[in-house]
């Protein structure tokens, strides 16, 4: 593991994304997309996907200095093209949107064609949430999840996240992928040697397998819920809401059209779809922000099965982390990481990452 | 088993409701709702819920004949006090508006509160749907459901559902609770002396069994996912986002605070909440219906595991289900159901259901 100031991996993000092409704006706010990942405990989204991004930006895949612009628009909703910038550029432009229209008429509906990756559904949702808002994201990925009963995949891990606002400093933070796991954690377990939990992935003849390394090659998700007598279908359904909310709507790649999972920039551009959307809590009962509280209170004080595992509100993780994060100053990352890293300093001939320990 | 008429069931609800107090609009909408999930193949939330209502109309905690209104209302929004009417009454009522406001704004958002269970969670989204848009409902329920890591429950079933309306006649249908199962398939399982798998419910204890008979009567169902390794803390955050959206948004009763689940009309009036949102398909890229069609005929395609269960579309049981009944022209009940109906029309002295074959 190798320490780096949190101020210092921002700045190397930055600078290898202007390195390679884009603008200070937003290379800054992709930056900041990514590190929030790290602040929050979620690796597999933070300086880990810096280089996927860099090689779109380099193979033409992504022009990170185009304009977004409303294709359409309605009192509550828009129709944004992306014109195929930076995942954080067309995000922040469509979910402004949507702020903008809920304070106006209660809910701001965007979705969005011709985008790339937009790391982290719950910074996006977060944004509106910042504004007194119900947030939500929703984004189209690389095929990866098999449908109940089938061989092959056919949809993304299709994420969807909720923030919302409470009182006493509280939030509802849910930022969920909507197969069972991301293929980060079937990575973890492969690298351990150890076997993965029955209704994670199949094998490449269709069936739930507990070997890691056959499931990491097979690369075929379960949904969440697992098989089809754990209502794996419901996981199913919910990517493919998801898909409906992104793609099918906004017309950009969908479902079994959408490129592969590549960090090479390879299969030209990514053309993702996005859905975000803010709702107005003052638009219905006062007192919203005291009963979300009451309720996440009142999870966290149930009895719990093992007393040595307290029972979590959604988004207990990502905020303990995230303060812990702020307190030391400091992410911690991988030996792989920070070399894979170096190597993408030299190749930009970017200033390197200055590790604290190594 | 015992077959009906399906328009002689419909005529019995609807007569039964009627002579419990119920007005005959409020009857036969209440009725329509019941009988539409019998047809779909979903038992438990038709004529079996009937006496439920019932009870709650003679025991004072529903009045049928009260008047829904809007509290709150913005352009996109609208805030609804049901007045504790039946469940289909507050949620046409609701649904209208919902319907309305998208064809305006291109979103309406409805928040209930003072409601009653509402029936099949589907059979409200296909009313949008039927008007050409992404119709989207929920609804909080009685706790059943028990927080990742919790010995207790704290949350509802809280189902969701989203339907869409594609080309060539297609349809996307999705209606799930955010349990892994509902409590109806553990009781079947009881009934057939088998256990239960994995990951749908837990014991005294807070630990998962698969003793059907202890699932029982503990009433602590697992969340979709199941326990935490397979993500279940997810069904957990989608059933308290289905709460957000209903019963802490709507100021109803939510979470711990709604009544216990009882067919017996006690605890008072439920004051549930429930949420309708409706979304104009037709504010984004034109070809919604094409792409939708084009997703749904891919995954019936996909080569299956087992090549005799051919990979479903979210809905394709469903409306196999409907289709059948609607050609037999009658639903078969099991014996106890058929029993039950004659003591209930026996109790409220109204013409009994006339069985085909028992």
């Amino acid at each position: 593991m190798g320490k780096v100031a949190t101020a210092e991996v921002l700045r190397f993000m930055t600078d290898c994304l202007k390195a390679a092409g884009a603008a200070s704006k937003a290379a800054e706010q992709q930056a900041e997309l990514l590190i929030q990942a790290d602040r929050m405990g979620h690796p597999s989204h933070g300086l880990n996907r810096l280089e996927m991004y860099i090689n779109d930006i380099l193979s033409g895949a992504c022009h990170p200095n185009n304009e977004p612009k409303v294709l359409k628009e309605n009192a509550s909703t828009a129709w944004v093209d992306a014109s195929n910038v930076l995942g954080a550029t067309a995000s922040h432009f469509a979910m402004d949107i949507a702020i903008k229209k809920a304070k106006e008429t209660g809910v701001g509906w965007v979705t969005v064609k011709g985008s790339n990756h937009n790391g982290m559904a719950g910074f996006w949702a977060q944004k509106a949430a910042d504004k007194g808002l119900i947030g939500m994201a929703f984004t189209n990925t690389s095929p990866l999840l098999a449908p109940t009963r089938s061989k092959q995949s056919a949809l993304g891990t299709n994420p969807l996240s909720v923030v919302a606002p409470a009182s006493q400093g509280e939030s509802f933070y849910l930022d969920m992928a909507t197969t069972a796991v991301a293929v980060g954690k079937i990575e973890m377990q492969r690298r351990k040697g150890e076997p993965i939990p029955h209704g994670w992935a199949q094998g490449p003849d269709g069936r739930e397998t507990t070997d890691a390394e056959l499931a990491f090659k097979t690369s075929c998700l379960m949904p969440l819920g697992g098989g089809e007598k754990t209502s794996g279908y419901k996981g199913f359904g919910l990517s493919a809401m998801v898909e409906l909310f992104c793609g099918i709507s906004s017309g950009s790649n969908y479902g079994h059209h959408v490129r592969s999972w590549s960090h090479s920039g390879a299969g030209g551009p990514a053309n993702l779809g996005h859905c975000f959307i803010a709702v107005n809590p003052e638009c219905f009962a006062p007192g919203f922000g005291d009963r979300l509280t009451d309720s996440i209170q009142h999870w966290r004080q149930l009895e719990p099965t093992d007393p040595n595992l307290p029972v979590l509100a959604p988004g207990d993780k990502e905020k303990k982390a995230a303060k812990e994060t702020m307190e030391r100053g400091t992410v911690s990352y991988v030996k792989q990481q920070i070399d894979s890293s170096a190597a993408l300093a030299e190749r930009l001939k970017v200033k390197p990452m200055e590790v604290i320990e190594n």
